[in-house]
C-alpha cells in the first residue's frame, strides 16, 4: 500500500495557500468597486474549508515521502489546484462553464497560456490578475518539483539533475523549504525587475504586474486579446524577450550567478545549447521575413526575436498574427514548440538537455555501428551519462511524440481541421499557448473547441507539464500493488 | 582503408543486370511498334557498357565483404541503379528532365510510388512496364539486403533478425545466392498468383502484369492516373488488399509456410501485431466513413480496407481521393504512413517490430520507475531483446522522425504549403507514394514540386528505404578513417 496520508496533508496545505492567493484578486476587485470580489472571497472560503478539512483529517508526523507517494502528490497537486482555481472563473460573470474554467485554470497552472476567453481588454482586473497569478504560482511550483522531486523519481532523465536537494534519503520537508526559499528569492526578484522594466518602457502599472508574472513563468496569459502586440512597443518586446529567456534558464544556476558565480551559468552546456538554438531560430525566421516577406530588416529581427523566443520557451505571447507569415515560419513554429527551455526552469516541452542526450545517444550508436567493440561514453556537461538516463530520455521523447499523435488523432476525430488538430495537440503537450491556423492561432482562442477536445487538451497540458511519466505511471495497475 | 574493389565489382554486375532488364520494355515497345524501344535499347547499351567496364577493372577473388564495405555497397547500389534506370525516362518523349526522371526512378526502386508523371492511361507500355519492373526489382533487392546484410550491419535493431544468412563470418556470396533463390521463388510465385487473380477479376493482361509487379513490391506505381480506382472493381481491390499484405509479411516465414510450416507464420508476434494494426485501422476509418460521411457500410469497409492497407503497407495505391474524407482520416493516414509492414518484407517505414521493441522499452522504463531494483527483461517473439537492439530501435525511431522534421522544414522553405510539405516529407521517408492535400494527394502528382524539393525527397526515399543508418553512416568522417 502507498501511504497516502502525507499526500492528503500536503494537498490540504496547498489548498489553504491557494485560498489565501484568491484574496489578492478579491482585494484588487474590491478596491476598484468590481462585484467580482465576492466571487473570489466565496471561492477562497470554499477552498480554505476543503483544505483545512483535508489537512486536519490527515495530520500527523511527516518525515519522508515515499517515491510512489511522490508521484501521487505531484500529479494530484496540479489537478486539485486546477479544480479549485477554476471556481472563481465559473462563478464570475464571464460566460464560462466549468469545462471552460477548468481548461483556463489548468492552462494557467501548467504555464501553458492557451485561453478560451476573449474581450480581455475590458475584463475586470481581478480575473486578469488571477490568471496571471496562477501561471506565476504554477511556474515556481514546477521549478521546486523539477529540482526537488523529479530527480528523485528519475523521470525522463531528470536523474541527471540530482543535487543535495533531491536525495531520496533523509528528511524531505526542511530541504524543500530551504530550496523553495533560495529559488523563491530569485523568482520574486526577477519578477520585480521585469515589472519595473515593463513599467519604465511604458506599460501601465497593472499590465506590467500581470505580464511580469506570466513572463517569468513562461506562461503567456496577457491582459489583451492582442497579447503583447497590444502595446505596439519595441522596447516592451525586447524586455519580454530578455525575461522569457531568464525564465527558461536553470534557476539553481541563476541563484549561483546572483551569488557571485555568473561564469557557471554560461559554462553550462544546456544554457549554451539553449541560447544557440534561440539565436539560430530567430535568425532563420528573421531572414525569411526579410527576404521572402519583404519586412524591413530591423522589424523582421524584432518580430522574429519576440515570437520565436515566445514559442521556444513555451511562453505563448504573440506580437502579431504570425500564422500569416507563410508555411515555412508556421512549420518552424510547430517544430520549435517541441524544444522548450532548460531543466530546472519554468519552461516546458521536451527541454534542451534531452536533445543533448539524444544527440550523444545518436553518436554512440553510429560509433557502435562502425566499431562494434569500441567503447564510447556519452557525456553531459563533462560528466558521463548513466545508461539508464539515456534510456529514460529516449523513452520520454518517444512517449511525448506518441501522446502528441494520440491527442492529434482524438482532436481530429472531433472534427477539427488538420492544422487546428495538429497544432492544438502540440501546444497542449508542449505547454506553449496558442496553436496555429485561423481558429486557435495567435489571433484566435480555444473557445470553439468542443468540450471533449478541451478535456483532451487539459490531459495533454498536465502530461506535458509533469514530464509525462509522473502522470502516466498512476495508470499502471502495478503501481498500486505492493 | 575500406576495400572498395569488391564494391565496384558488384556494382558492375548490378548494372549489367539492369541493362538486361531494360531489354524487357524494349521488346514490349518494339512488339507494339512504339519507337521508345530504341530509347530502352540505347539506355541498355550505355548501362551495360559502364557495368562491364566497372566489373572488369575491379575483378578479382571476392571471399568476404567487410561490414564497412557492406554499408557502401548497399547505399551505392540504390543510387547507381536509380541513376541509370532514369536514363530511358529522360530520353523518352515524356517531357521529363533528368531531375524528374531520377525522382521517378528512385521512387521506383525504393518502392515508394510517388510519381511526377500524369497521362499514364495513354503512356506507351514500355515505360509503364519499366516503372513497374523497377519497383519489383527494388522490392526483391531490399528483401535480400534486409535478410542478408542489415542484420550483419546491426542497423536499427535489425540484429534481432540474425539468421544463418546473416552471419558475418565465412563466405557471403554463396549464402546470399542461396537466399535469393529461396526468396526469389516465393516472390515470383506470389507475383504470378497476383497477376492471374487480377486478370481473372477483369484487369486487362498488361495492367494485371504491371500491377502485380507493384503490388507484391508494395510499390504503388499504376498504369492509370486514377491508380487502382480506374478499374472500379471491388474484386480487384480485395485481391490487391490480399497481395499488399502478403508483400508486407516476412518472406523467410512465407517460404517456411509454403514448405509446410504455415503455423510459424501466424505464431510470429510481428505478423500478429501487423495484422492487428491493419484490422484496427481499417475498422476505425470504415466506421468514420459510415457514421460521419454517410457511406454505405459495405462501401465504407471496402474503401477503408483498400486505402488503409495501401498506406500502412507503404504501397500507395488509391481507389479514390481520400483527401476529401475529412481531417480525421487524413491525420490517421499521415500517422499510418509511419507504421509499415514486417521486417524482411518489401514494405517500408518504421516497421511493426520496432513498435513492439519500443513498447517493451516503455514498459521496462515504467517498471524501473516503480521498482528501481527490479529486473525486467524485454522480449521479442519469446526471446530476450539484447539491450543494444533496444537502443538501436529507439535511436532509429528518433532519427527517423528527425529526418521527417528536417525534410518538412526544407520543403516548407521552398514555399510548399503546410499540408503539402508535411505529407510530402512523410511519404518520402516512409516510402509510401502519394501525399495529402490537393497538390500531392492521391489525385495529384509531385510534378509541381520545385527541383530542390524533388532532390530532398529523393534523399528522403533513399534514407527511408535503407533504414536511415545505412546511408547516414557514410557521412561520418570517422567511417572513412581507419
Amino acid at each position: 500500500m502507498i501511504e497516502l496520508r502525507p499526500v492528503f496533508y500536503f494537498l490540504g496545505i496547498l489548498l489553504m495557500a491557494l485560498a489565501a492567493a484568491m484574496l489578492i484578486p478579491a482585494l484588487v476587485d474590491s478596491s476598484v468597486g468590481n462585484p467580482d470580489w465576492e466571487v473570489f472571497a466565496a471561492s477562497a472560503a470554499v477552498t480554505f474549508f476543503v483544505g483545512t478539512a483535508l489537512m486536519l483529517v490527515s495530520r500527523g508526523p511527516v518525515e519522508t515521502i515515499s517515491v510512489r507517494a511522490g508521484f501521487v502528490l505531484t500529479t494530484a497537486s496540479w489537478v486539485v489546484v486546477a479544480a479549485f482555481a477554476a471556481l472563481p472563473m465559473t462563478f464570475a460573470d464571464l460566460g464560462l462553464d466549468y469545462t471552460d474554467s477548468f481548461f483556463e485554470s489548468m492552462s494557467g497552472i501548467t504555464t501553458t497560456g492557451s485561453t478560451v476567453m476573449s474581450g480581455l481588454d475590458d475584463a475586470p482586473p481581478g480575473i486578469l490578475l488571477w490568471r496571471a497569478l496562477l501561471q506565476w504560482l504554477g511556474g515556481i511550483g514546477f521549478i521546486v518539483v523539477a529540482v526537488a522531486i523529479l530527480p528523485m523519481l528519475q523521470v525522463g532523465g531528470m536523474q541527471l539533475f540530482r543535487t543535495e536537494f533531491s536525495d531520496p534519503s533523509g528528511k524531505v520537508v526542511p530541504r524543500v523549504a530551504q530550496l523553495a526559499s533560495s529559488i523563491g528569492t530569485i523568482y520574486v526578484g526577477a519578477t520585480a525587475l521585469c515589472m519595473i522594466a515593463y513599467w519604465i518602457a511604458g506599460m501601465p502599472a497593472f499590465d506590467a504586474l500581470a505580464h511580469s508574472l506570466t513572463t517569468i513563468a513562461t506562461g503567456g496569459f496577457s491582459t489583451s486579446d492582442q497579447s503583447v502586440g497590444h502595446f505596439a512597443s519595441p522596447g516592451i518586446e525586447w524586455i519580454s524577450v530578455l525575461f522569457m529567456i531568464i525564465g527558461s534558464l536553470p534557476f539553481l544556476l541563476l541563484w549561483g550567478a546572483v551569488r557571485g558565480r555568473p561564469v557557471s551559468l554560461f559554462r553550462d552546456s544546456q544554457v549554451q545549447w539553449f541560447l544557440g538554438i534561440v539565436v539560430a531560430g530567430v535568425v532563420a525566421i528573421a531572414l525569411w521575413q526579410w527576404l521572402s516577406n519583404d519586412r524591413a530588416l530591423g522589424t523582421a529581427i524584432r518580430e522574429s526575436a519576440f515570437n520565436v523566443t515566445s514559442i521556444i520557451t513555451g511562453t505563448g505571447y504573440a506580437s502579431t498574427d504570425y500564422w500569416q507569415w507563410g508555411s515555412f515560419p508556421t512549420i518552424a513554429f510547430l517544430i520549435f514548440m517541441f524544444v522548450g527551455g532548460c531543466a530546472g526552469s519554468t519552461s516546458c516541452s521536451v527541454k534542451v538537455f534531452r536533445y543533448q542526450v539524444l544527440y550523444t545517444g545518436l553518436r554512440a550508436q553510429l560509433v557502435r555501428l562502425m566499431r562494434p567493440h569500441a567503447v564510447f561514453v556519452p557525456q553531459f556537461n563533462g560528466r558521463p551519462i548513466p545508461g539508464s538516463a539515456t534510456d529514460s530520455v529516449f523513452v520520454f521523447f518517444v512517449l511525448f511524440l506518441l501522446i502528441f499523435a494520440i491527442l492529434t488523432f482524438g482532436l481530429a476525430a472531433l472534427g477539427l481541421d488538420f492544422v487546428t488538430a495538429v497544432s492544438s495537440a502540440a501546444t497542449a503537450i508542449a505547454n506553449v499557448g496558442p496553436g496555429l491556423g485561423d481558429v486557435v492561432g495567435p489571433a484566435g482562442t480555444f473557445a470553439s473547441i468542443p468540450d471533449a477536445g478541451k478535456w483532451m487538451m487539459v490531459a495533454g497540458m498536465l502530461l506535458g507539464r509533469l514530464e509525462v511519466f509522473t502522470v502516466l505511471i498512476l495508470f499502471s495497475p502495478a503501481f498500486w500493488r505492493n
